[in-house]
């Protein structure tokens, strides 16, 4: 665990994204709110928020930290027989706020994973990932070729 | 929620893996042990065995379930400039444990991103999937294409 | 602690109910989606459903029993200016399942008047109360003068 | 989640109450120390204070906060055949404390009836709300008609 | 983590115990109930019975069990200037209650150190210890030299 | 619980520490890494990391504070036949941290057991005890006797 108490509290900002591949009559059943287990999209934002104020417990050396707000979207991508998602998260904190949104994005993801899972069971949680950092010793990381959302003001 | 109660209580065993893609360099630095903070395999494996225990706090349509076991094990690709991961968890219960398989990979994974993200941020987990399930009605499941581990005995 | 190693394993069900006492426009405004914190009985059905999850966390003595299902709903009694929100838990267990339904209940409350305490700070829960309860050496108790929802198939 | 990145950090407080209507004599016994499971008085009033630490849990839109105590106390009320029960909760934050207040509150009114609901399985907790609240952009609000307990300095 | 899935479910039964070394006049403070923070034992009692628990969110590779009952119970030892802790637990399952009972012992122990440090910082918490086991594979174990108290009907 | 409110955010240090009482035969498999359940001290150093950030959970009048630190280390005491750990915490807060220090190395020390009990049930925790706290109204602590570990700095 690295001792950040000498670090300065400052304004931390993190962006990640995943994408869960499946059939595309599943991404259509989320859409349409067809699924069983009901208001899917709601169900896996939730689980992110959650997930993401628990980060200090499921991932072992991580920090406590408060934070300011956690946001998570969803976006269908038909052409890659996609569903993305985008968890945005922010602190005043001395430490980073990357892991809350890496945690928030797989969550969410999972979420999904477990209310679809009756009708399409090879779906795959991809590329969850970093995609923009800010505040910090370490400065800011803007992953290339990322697009930012339309939802996303950053 | 789906109503278990009516539902025998059988054995159920599920496997998932995950490949967390990063530079080679970081990959060698997970092998030899010398990240900074230390024993990455150890903590990841933990991270992935404690997070499955508390699968149905943050799934919110999971329920609870005693698992028998759960094993987290790592395997270096550097073909495939990644570290793999397998989860294998068990339980006697009236409904399965593949999110329980599946948590333990993410949860695995993305500890080994906190443990190196200082060194390459850039890393992605990719493919977190299911790959054998056995027990229950809805009956085996396994992925095509996928190999047995050596650890793997299933 | 009450000491329920002795008492066999059965089917065990209970319903509770509260009601949310608020404006009528804080009730249209749930009803409408009209909330700044957005689906507002999406939230507090998940907020139940997780907090009954952990009413053994929550209530000193409670015993962790594995619930089969939960399941949170809601009623807008315009007459009465208040929102009506029914909790219905079962179990396979040695002990009884009606603090999780109370606990999902005041939970699903609880977040309600989150969503909605910045257009009206004063609503208050009423009436957080057992409806029903069946299974188990105590019996079965039917709180007199309570209706079935048409949701409550019970 | 609303964002309270940009709010200052400044003491909050609030004070909620809620009222659990019992038998007479179920209000005897708390009273006397007569329950089987025992000092019910002290065991609400440390799930009230416990449950107050978790209400970022709970809640799930509610933020993280610290709190710098958490008070939880009980007033017999023979004439309305109830047991009062007020929780008082004060923080630094850039966020309010109702919701931890109100989670207090009701967490102490379910541990009571779980206590006296072999006794009384009717009980009923009624009138679960904020009765005072300031600190914070939204000021002060004083619920009419409330007053003061003797232990509520405020 | 042991593979539990081919034990059969047992009662199993396990009682730890510790003591608590402290000054004279500190463990009258405790039995008299004067100590700023109030109902000692009553509040290490909760702790210990809550801790035990989440036996299993604290200790790695521990199995969630579900406990029948957890009972702690106090002695003052004026002679050996100690509190000395007894905690019983018992389950039906397919693994052992040994440390439910040594979480739920040391988890009152440090309860009794966090109310009574403000006049006593330098108790210590000794002895921490299984003195009894029944059922499972492994049989029974009884720890030499240890006598039931009156309440340890075991 | 003591109100924290007016006093000044400062820097608070604590460090504890035990010693876990086993047969020699034991403390060399552990040192040796020969144990059955594995990596023992990379297992209880997480557990003590882990359960230090959820001591405001297990200790109900504790208040929740950020760490900026944990640190769990281990000794081999041969001539004594235990296993030292030490664990040392550090917080920016209103109130210390003598209680996260005692419940990391109660943890680890219980992880010990769990993982050893197979080959040596009679293993016992003692001296759990704070030997070093600064920082704070109530100012330095050093416990008489106690020296410095080549790991620890203080």
């Amino acid at each position: 665990m690295v001792d950040v108490g000498e670090k300065p509290v400052t304004r931390r900002r993190a962006v990640a994204r995943a994408a869960v591949r499946m059939q595309l009559a599943t991404l259509r059943a989320i859409e349409s709110g067809a699924l069983k287990k009901g208001e899917a999209l709601a169900v896996a934002r939730l689980a992110g928020i959650m997930a993401a104020k628990r980060t200090h417990e499921l991932i072992p050396l991580c920090h406590q930290i408060p934070l300011s707000v956690v946001e998570v979207d969803f976006r269908a991508d038909p052409a890659g027989s996609a569903l993305e998602i985008e968890a945005r998260a922010t602190t005043e904190a001395r430490t980073g706020v990357e892991m809350e949104a890496m945690v928030a994005v797989s969550a969410a993801a999972l979420a999904i994973y477990d209310m679809a899972k009756a009708i399409d069971r090879a779906m795959a949680v991809d590329s969850v990932r970093l995609v923009h950092k800010s505040g910090g010793r370490s400065g800011r990381f803007v992953r290339p070729g990322e697009k930012p959302w339309p939802t996303d003001a950053g």
